[in-house]
């Protein structure tokens, strides 16, 4: 039976500020992506929280986000193929430095906040994101929404993709996310969040609001780990998947 | 006869502002210390610099200077041992991705402004900054002030060291440059700075502001590129070291 | 004769990096303005640009833009009304404290780059930097693009505006700037674009590029002081309109 | 029997990123300093912190910092008379605009992290910043470190000073805080720190470490609500002096 992996995006307090309760979750994952110092996190943030992903046994990636501090990211202005190229290329650089000198790698990339959102669905974003983690590291895995045009694209150019799916989040018939403000969108109930994991990964579908099932490919869960609560949570799902042998 | 290297900071201009003379000055010099977004540089610089290089078979170096933007690097703050550290991985790092990217290594690392300014005498910093140098990439020549505690300490620690001297600063009798304000630290005069760095290259010692010769191993020429004048007075010194079989 | 106003982007220098001609612009114009530290400009840039305005005799705007440094406020992203009034607010007050400490005191505001933009056709953007202009300073003139949403609205509430034309930039049959991008969309040629001006204060109309004409009030014209001949180009219009008694 | 004035920093915030327990101490304050962008804070902070201390009937003061962002402000680098005058011009425009919008007016002014520390001891910023206060608003009151170069010197300027005291720090023979790192610099007990308090008040005096009685003058205590525990302190510094009668 395929592992669910469980991945987290940590590293984002900056200077003196601080964001996220990376401490109390890291124990509960399996993956972890660190923010590269261009959305949040910085030269000391980096290397203790690759320090910490060591302790815990867990995957070390990159996070690479817009260089827009003040915005943490999450505001999109578009962006050219070529600077999303070179803002992932140095970010994927600075971060593998960081691991290297702590006597680890890399495995993975996943991007934040607004490009993650802009190159779900943009073919030249997806490209040149692609082709900057095969020109950096060609080893490392591309986590990318599940049925994104980004996961699709990035797998024909040669990159390993592991499709990333939500369980507080409900689907659509296409296979994507119903977006954040319409009815529906989240799924606050703990077991009905496991539950829709569990279906991912036993059958290979999820239940659209719709109803209508729809085949998703489910490798890595993304935790937020800024939610109140965030911990419990990423502790409840570990353990029902490890009842289920998911884990 | 051994021959001197040139070396010019470049790739510090920033977003929408451009800051000094990259495209006039880089066929003059023979390596290049190029900023990695943290003093000055981004993303999209950082590339553009170092496919300047490569066209221009120039060395290509990274130049680590501290996070702070607004002060362009320049203003002097402790730093610990450890924060020096962590600037300089990062920063390192980030660069040798851009290279890589591009098919080509860096060579060489420079640390700029205050950075510079603190480690040249500071053993603590020295000991940092060479142990990030060393655990990022260990081929890595240091470009470090002739004379300094800095190039003595990373020579001790096994890193390779190019003495950095200046052809337009005078120097004192114990072989560091007379400070910036004080009378007589400029060289003002081109024939004046050419026969200084002639001196220390064909016989091993600067002139000291007191008359006294004073031992230095001339390594890497430092040439501003921010100044008016900057290409002309790089062309100039080429020139009249090559006639010198000097370069 | 109603005269025309010359306005000009300046003060967009930051720390240590140089952007536009500013001291060989500020003789040719009437009214500037300054950089308030978002996009561009720093406290000591926004004092000299203060200072240089007064010298001058030219009127004093504060040219608020998104809190967008690496972006040098230019990348469109989602701003709500409540932000927009926010980053206004801001930023108009400092540039007042920076004049009154001069004995000046502000006369205009005129936002930036993407906030210019997206307010120019944004009902509620409009209506919030409106109000945020009356809220600090309801004696301070709104410069908005001739013909937009952002001049009505604000004049209806109760702003005194300056409609903003353009003499190097054609005009659609709707009376707004024909995008960059299209085809016709810059006049480079001086003479045509003195013509177009001298037209709009003459007869109250542009020849748009259909050739049709289109009713248009130019109240102050928009001088780029960034480009290479900004100096020159200030001048000549300068020159031009004072002949015909129009400055 | 005179009162004392409780004051804390807040709205250092910034972004996506929170600090400190702004709604919870709050209510226990007499008078805030709010972060004006530069270490801390943005438009947004700026607007809802004033807001917040409206609705509490807390005094509004400005609290300027260095424009140093990744130290958060408290990085000491060498500041000119000059450059310390306009960063205080800018930031109390900045926030006396977003007081006038909510029909509120500054109060005061205290420096902040290292430049309120440099400026404690040094006379030529001392002077440029109380002269910054003049010219933008001399009604306001600077708060000072008790018995500092800053405070004397401000009020022989002709400002209104406060002379800040701490509670939890003890004292020297000089009437000087102990430095942070030496022994017997800070006062954990809580009923020492408000016995301290009450001497103060109540004598004129602090009992230095060395235990020999130094004259003080305490107009205000300095409140940390970044601290664990802080509003819980701050309430029960609060409840104590209510029941001597000095609050």
């Amino acid at each position: 039976m395929k592992k669910l992996d469980f991945n987290c995006d940590m590293g984002e307090s900056y200077g003196g500020w601080t964001m996220g309760n990376d401490e109390a979750v890291m124990p509960h994952i399996t993956s972890v992506n660190i923010a590269c110092g261009f959305h949040g996190g910085d030269a000391h943030i980096m290397r203790r929280t690759v320090a910490n992903a060591i302790k815990h046994h867990v995957h070390i990636g990159a996070h690479p986000g817009l260089n827009d501090l003040p915005g943490f990211g999450r505001r999109p202005f578009p962006v050219s193929p070529d600077q999303a190229y070179d803002m992932v290329v140095v970010q994927l650089g600075a971060l593998a430095a960081v691991a290297k000198t702590q006597g680890a790698r890399l495995h993975h990339v996943k991007t934040h906040g607004a490009l993650y959102n802009m190159a779900a669905h943009n073919d030249a974003l997806s490209q040149a994101i692609a082709q900057a983690v095969l020109d950096v590291d060609d080893t490392l895995v591309l986590y990318a929404l599940a049925n994104s045009r980004q996961a699709h694209i990035a797998q024909a150019m040669g990159l390993q993709v592991a499709h990333e799916v939500f369980a507080d989040r409900s689907y659509q018939d296409d296979g994507t996310l119903t977006p954040r403000g319409a009815p529906g969108a989240l799924i606050s109930d703990p077991q009905q969040a496991i539950q829709q994991l569990i279906c991912m990964l036993e059958k290979g579908h999820v239940i659209a609001l719709s109803g209508k099932p729809v085949p998703i490919q489910a490798d890595t869960l993304c935790i937020h780990g800024d939610q109140p609560g965030a911990a419990a949570f990423a502790q409840q799902i570990n353990e029902a998947l490890k009842r289920q042998g998911l884990l």
